[in-house]
């Protein structure tokens, strides 16, 4: 039996990995934390929990608590769903008392290799010492060092819709770096999560769409060092360095990604190149597709799921060189709670796609 | 293994039944049809199935077909999903082929223990002498004559929302009929199937809502019946028989039914009564819930789950016996497809929760 | 030149009135205030008012102030757009310094001929010996009273709604009260106002569809006091006091509501006279228009105007004197900022019409 | 008195123009066609219009009638809303009639000065002849050419989004051509028109995104034509021709476009260049505004209106000269029935703002 806490259990993402665990045999959960909640049933707080039995406990009966790390310690896997800056200060605590436990942190405290990097957009690390050991969980490109390891960072949202369709042309040195990449995304409104802001309020949001932090967005350096660390990977003989621009928008839809990517191939590298690449990367991947008609790699199609689809088409006529990629998550899914799973999964041996919720539901 | 063919696989429910089925190690989906796509793979329609692996057969790799009695015979279990007067031309010629099939019939021919009723709102019935055989699927109010039984037809998705709370309260005698029973029922677009009517475009839908047929929805004759048929099986002495009044509305959602119900107590009936009889008849029910607040008894609790949520409210203060009843379901699910896939357990003498998705995703 | 101040003028009813004003050569706006906002430009905080140019003076340019009796007591019209008990305080200071300016309350201080009640439900009444001063604001009723009034309390959104098509009813007495009156209310979000509350976070509305204060809502006793005058004031010969049921819900659309109404007739009204009495009451209203077909009585068609329309159908088939009728209005249009407008004219001595933008845009 | 037609009048953008036009004491409206509807009371299929009363002719009691030459060409001014290659067809047989008579095609058959183009994206040309007599309407730009002329293109909806941004930095030359021009639309459904398409359904748009046409869409020619044409009128004395990708987008809106536009600035040219170019072009204009935040240039402001907000931010970091420009409008209003309008003051003689609605209604 798997032990599992979820630190953090009240937003959305804690939310989507409590569904999704629910339905496991194999998993008990032990512990569900919220400071706003805590002493509080599940099922009061989220009804749609009410009658929701988990085959080990039942998880409607649950109740929220405070975080503590004598009783968190006691679990195998622990998920920490937590504001940027606040896991780096439990996990030391937890470690402290079972230095096995396996931890998947799905805020960004560990993603970045280059700490100087995190601390210019997210403020002062909190367990420097701790950030090595943490392995970046995109987990359908990093498979190999997630299987077995103790510690993941979970991907972005953004980054994971980005970077899926672009390492695999970073890794095989066929993208070219005089121009620019250029990643335009457009984002469901969860991913702004559950707090209460006037800009996500039904009647601001609704039949509008923006743009936001266009050349600030915390998700940006996080896209970066993966293609830069990919490049530096790879095949590639460019001098430049890879330009990158990422622009972020929030359309009126709860859940999805779009992300419209714009690049430059170097010269001789046709369709039927790409299409192996791909299929090299994800032809084994039972979350990763490509879709042939980019007008069916929509949000619709992966919504609820771990799946990425990824669609593309080069510029025929006037034969620049200029390729556009979509691909299309949903950012709780693949682009958080699904994707944790996935490497729990790798985690602990399993096969990834182990009682991953395969759930698109249409419409 | 159980061979399952669904008939009118590319409407919304047919769809929804194999996203359902997809993940069952106990089904293989033996035939999949449909008029407009025979010939196309799944995926190419469906591209949410793409590298969907059921653990039988490879539910990506599944092709449409047109019906043919010889191949559908084969299977165990056959679900129709087809406009009205369609299942009951077909049906005949499956039976002959193999007299033992379970056929369930999601569509409304034999909904009907009245075929004059049937007759007056949905045409000349094609299979008249069929008709008695079949047993009304409301799962969590007939379970005991749908267990082990061959022929289900498949309630229609406002009559689920709308029985479901009130039939318990006409078994037991308590509801008054002196005062006409108002079903207001607000229902999300995929109601009204996938075919192209203007009415459905995404611009005349979003941002509006309307009532319609107000006086002559297909569905009211089939509550009347089966409220009609619980009075007469009811200790009530009343002398009115019941008057019943049904609104369907349409609302931008694009699932999910909100049934909200006006009706009056007998004298002396109080609120712990209402709360023993719906424990009577829903206690051990793993589908059908009563919620305390009757806010939280909303669709996105139950959307794409097999719940049902019911809250009520008496006048307290005017204290002349009216009751509000809402209820919430998703209509595709326990209003179609998972109900479906209850009474199938229930044919084939599982538990009624087998396997069911429990998929309520938040937000 | 009619000097107008908005009170409250960044909510939602205070920034439509702007709107609505902004286009009227006859008016020029002398002071908006907001506690938020004050010190602030209107177009930095609304930026849709950006190059928003009033004849006479320029909205864009306007800045938003904090209350001060001496200011507003410059204007001929001051409209209050305040959270209840709020423009009860304001108003005697500004009645002291001018003693003829105009008030349109758009708040619900003023709206009820019994203070006992108003105080169950609000709370303490904060100047009482003003209330009797008050003219409600049903504009295509009781226009005859407004015109070139002083003070007027503009109708609560769903009383507006529900008010319309009943009020005629009662007045010439053909409504049976041996039967409740229900009275089934869809409003979109907007009507929740500005405020921060996770329950009017796009995801948490988007998809859903809930009943709230189904016994307790306080346009409940508003709409009962307007009823039960009517039936006083008619020829109705009943016995029974009218008993009205009114069950609020929210829909996920931005604006507009839509009511369901089911009452009984007195015996031998017919279709025909029902229509007349609407004849005779709105005929020749601007505003007010009966539509043939209940589907075509839908928000998206009254929706950003000063309309109501109205649909009904009796029960053919069972005759017993149940109808029902459909109401659609903008609940921040004709359920607050336009008719408060209209208000202002007829207390003007204007055609209810006057510059009423007649803005139904489609889609 | 102008007397107007609208030819195509049951289309989104037809009906746009009848509510526009019908506050105008100035017009009226002498025909309105419609294939589909002839013969049919305008209120009868578009109920809103119920009760709206032209100050000339009563709105309500229009009716749609076939086309007709003889009737259309004793209008003064007539609009064509017809897909392509329709009017093309028919204008001719007006022109033979009334000389004299002014023309707005709304369609794309005139927006073209290269035929060879136009026939590659639209098919064989009806009209050739009177091709080069239309000038195109972007109104903001062109306003010298359109006054006092009598035939206009009006642009099209992704066009006049895109174009309004962008034509100043090309004429102005400060555009650097050796990096593409990348034009990132998103535009709400109504842009696909009224027609029975699967793909527009409530159903199937609701919570999806998709990107189409990605490299073929019609307006792509007509951008390109339109800056190349202002990039041999600009001072540039670069070698490279513009380069550029559009990507439209469909988001789950009914209105609006926002185009995010990514291109680089010649060396040494500065944000406040910008915004002095942009104040040069628009700073007079009423309808084009510099939106300071990039969050603030979104739909909700200009929905309705025939504003276009454009926001802007350099790259200020990386300092390698690329920009980020956003612009948001109306797809119906000024990316279609209110700049034909604007354009119809121009032709007239009036100011550009005259009447036209200024309604950006909040929320």
């Amino acid at each position: 039996m798997i032990k599992v806490s979820i630190i953090g259990a009240s937003g959305y993402s804690g939310v989507c990995l409590l569904h999704a665990l629910s339905s496991r045999p194999d998993v008990a959960i032990s512990a569900i934390t919220s400071q706003t909640y805590s002493g509080k049933k599940l099922s009061s707080i989220f009804p749609q929990f009410t009658k929701t039995y988990h085959i080990n406990n039942p998880i409607s009966e649950l109740e929220f608590r405070v975080f503590d790390p004598d009783v968190i310690s006691e679990s195998s896997v622990v998920f920490f769903c937590l504001p940027h800056n606040e896991s780096s200060k439990l996990i030391p605590d937890v470690l402290k008392r079972n230095k096995k436990i396996k931890i998947i942190d799905v805020g960004a405290d560990f993603r970045f290799d280059n700490l100087e990097v995190y601390e210019e957009f997210y403020g002062k690390h909190n367990a420097r010492s701790l950030n090595s050991k943490f392995i970046y969980g995109l987990s359908d490109i990093f498979y190999d060092k997630i299987k077995n390891s103790q510690f993941i960072s979970n991907p972005g949202c953004y980054p994971t819709g980005a970077l899926l369709p672009i390492l695999p042309l970073v890794f095989k040195g066929v993208a070219d770096f005089n121009v620019p990449i250029i990643i335009n995304s457009l984002s469901g409104i969860s991913g702004a999560g559950r707090g209460l802001k006037l800009q996500n309020l039904f009647c601001e949001v609704e039949n509008s769409v923006k743009a936001y932090n266009v050349w600030s967005h915390r998700h940006l350096p996080e896209i970066k060092e993966k293609i830069e660390n990919a490049f530096l990977n790879s095949s590639s003989k460019s001098d430049n360095k890879p330009y990158i621009l990422f622009t972020p928008h929030v359309i009126p839809v709860t859940r999805g990604i779009l992300t419209t990517i714009y690049m430059n191939l170097n010269k001789g590298v046709k369709e039927e190149n790409i299409k192996e690449i791909y299929n090299e990367f994800y032809g084994d991947s039972k979350f990763v597709s490509i879709i042939n008609n980019i007008e069916d790699c929509n949000i619709k199609n992966v919504i609820y799921s771990n799946n990425c689809h990824i669609a593309f088409e080069p510029d025929k006529k006037q034969n620049k060189g200029m390729i556009k990629i979509v691909s299309a998550i949903d950012n709780l899914g693949k682009g958080a709670s699904l994707q944790a799973i996935q490497n729990m999964n790798l985690m602990l041996g399993l096969e990834p796609d182990y009682m991953v919720p395969e759930y698109s539901p249409f419409p």
